[in-house]
């Protein structure tokens, strides 16, 4: 009863912040990301009667190998919950070794939570041959989202990615396009990787003190106010779908609109958890100055634009034949500790081969 | 025909952002603010048949003397169009010379022009004899906010001042209590004296395309969601008038709800400007690292609170008894270019004796 996954960490357009129901993850709006082809996580479940405990492990490039405990923070008390969950439904009574392994750092804001959750749920689920579970991809997506993350369960499909939410409260990822369709580039500026004072979990709860959350899941589906500036009327706002109008510009390639929308979303996001109580200050001194560069490279051409996740550190979308560009622009910036590009990728796989070395971690 | 004015500039715990009508200046919501005795801007306003054309000529402690054109910005052409109003009104035919002499930084962040156009409707009116809009402090606040600006209104009364809106759209300033009534002291981190890329007055019309906008006003005046975090339950809001929890705790000499109370709307007012189209972001990568320092000392124990206008320098609110150790801490910040200290002070007041040496600038 062992299994291996592989699994993106992703990048969201439309973020996913504030849940509707808080034990069912579900989101407040429909989201939408791109994986990261170069940010995995590859995880290994066994479950045998040689345990006598569950055990996770984590492995990754920028720290000693971890146990994690349940007590380390809410998403990892999540797996060990989701151990016990699934074990129920499988009607297995064995413990289980986890290892996973990310090839990218932990916890320095690229999403391994989203990689991590991701593997785990598929290699758990094969595991337990739990193949109703697993096969089906929006059903996986689910299972994904019920371990706790909406970010994750994006990670399931390939390419560009959406978690519908539907009006029956169900909530589901499916495709928009495979990872081919369009070359974008995630290029992570890595500017700080300081453990959060917020963690993500406690942030969707805050999420509902902002005087601005309901405004977000108005703005996401509703109206858009032109700028009086750039000539609009504003008594004439457009009923725009956000999440849908990105959906339309990665299916039309259109960099522009969907650097504009996503941009947008970002700030907008960062706007609700800066007036939630306590605030949640994610962006750091370095997100601003290199968001403000970035600004100011796309206003001389280059087709580039920045998105910040639950975290200080950039993501800078381009287009891969400007990806050198960009990391020679980058090279001059002294905030930037280190960078990670990654094109874009497939979701979660099973892996066939079971390698024997990861038995004992 | 000549008088001499000096006003406060301020800082305000309730912030103006967004109009109710452009044209009055009228602001969305009543806001707050205490006047800086140390920032203060001297006006001298003559009309005489020798002059051939007004001329506005600006002196500060950071700059050569600058004389003003009507294109060098709006409230600059707000000014050339008073003069012509009021002229009108007295009846009056000549043209007119303006000294303002600031005793500290034009154009850095501290409500210069709040200073400025506070001082110059006065001896502008005084000069005029048009003392039926002057003698009266809430009158003179109308008289000062048509020129352009809510912020300036608030230096009209001593002290603690509010502007306050009515249900009949009429927005004058009184007195919520006299300077002497509590010694609090702004402590102005100058951290960045850059021309902003988009003006006050651009800023006030970016504001409606914020989705943000509305619940900013409703924020204002409405209900306050407890954070879960701290226990509170969500379904069971607090009706709030923030702008009068904010004069009760001036009254009440609260410094920690009106820190609450201030730093949360500071944050909310950039939250808005984040989400306009264009992003409208004032605050720098300083103003992060600067704010992150003082919930950290506040944390500490130091009874300090931090509070941004329209612009990157932090304002540090503390009791004056806490000045010296404040100013100790800020030494040590190599963000900080220099500090200026100002405990709260007085209103407009005409001068009565004319010094002849500025006639001729």
């Amino acid at each position: 009863m062992k299994a291996t996954a592989i699994a993106p960490a992703n990048i969201a357009f439309i973020k996913y912040w504030g849940r509707k129901n808080h034990e069912q993850f579900l989101p407040l709006t429909t989201t939408n990301s791109m994986n990261l082809a170069a940010c995995t996580a590859k995880t290994t479940v066994e479950f045998s009667a040689d345990y006598e405990a569950d055990e996770i492990i984590v492995k990754a490039p920028n720290m000693e190998d971890a146990t994690l405990q349940p007590q380390d923070g809410d998403k990892t008390a999540e797996l060990f919950k989701a151990l016990d969950r699934l074990r129920a439904i499988a009607g297995v009574n064995l413990k289980a070794k986890v290892l996973s392994e990310l090839n990218f750092p932990y916890k320095a804001g690229i999403a391994s939570s989203a990689a991590g959750i991701a593997a785990f749920t598929a290699a758990t689920l094969e595991a337990l041959e739990l193949r109703d579970q697993l096969l089906d991809k929006a059903e996986l997506s689910r299972q994904v989202r019920k371990v706790g993350s909406v970010s994750a369960a994006r990670s399931v499909a390939d390419g560009y990615t959406e978690a519908v939410l539907t009006a029956e409260d169900d909530c589901y990822v499916r495709q928009i396009a495979p990872a081919e369709h369009w070359d974008l580039v995630d290029v992570v500026a890595v500017v700080g990787a300081e453990q959060k004072s917020i963690s993500t979990s406690q942030g969707h709860l805050l999420a509902e003190t902002s005087p601005f959350l309901e405004a977000r899941v108005r703005y996401l589906q509703e109206k858009v106010i032109p700028s009086l500036l750039n000539g609009g009327n504003p008594d004439n706002p457009q009923k725009v779908d956000r999440p849908d109008a990105v959906k339309e510009a990665i299916l039309e390639k259109n960099f522009n609109v969907l650097a504009d929308l996503a941009e947008a979303d970002a700030l907008n996001m960062h706007a609700v958890m800066l007036t939630s109580t306590p605030s949640v200050l994610y962006l750091g001194p370095k997100s601003l100055e290199i968001m403000r560069k970035v600004w100011q490279w796309r206003a001389d051409g280059l087709p580039v634009f920045v998105t910040f996740d639950a975290g200080p550190n950039a993501h800078l979308i381009t287009l891969s034949q400007y990806q050198g560009e960009l990391l020679k622009l980058l090279k001059d910036e002294s905030e930037v500790n280190y960078t990670i590009a990654s094109g874009v990728g497939k979701g979660v796989q099973i892996v066939s081969e079971h390698l024997e070395s990861t038995k004992n971690g």
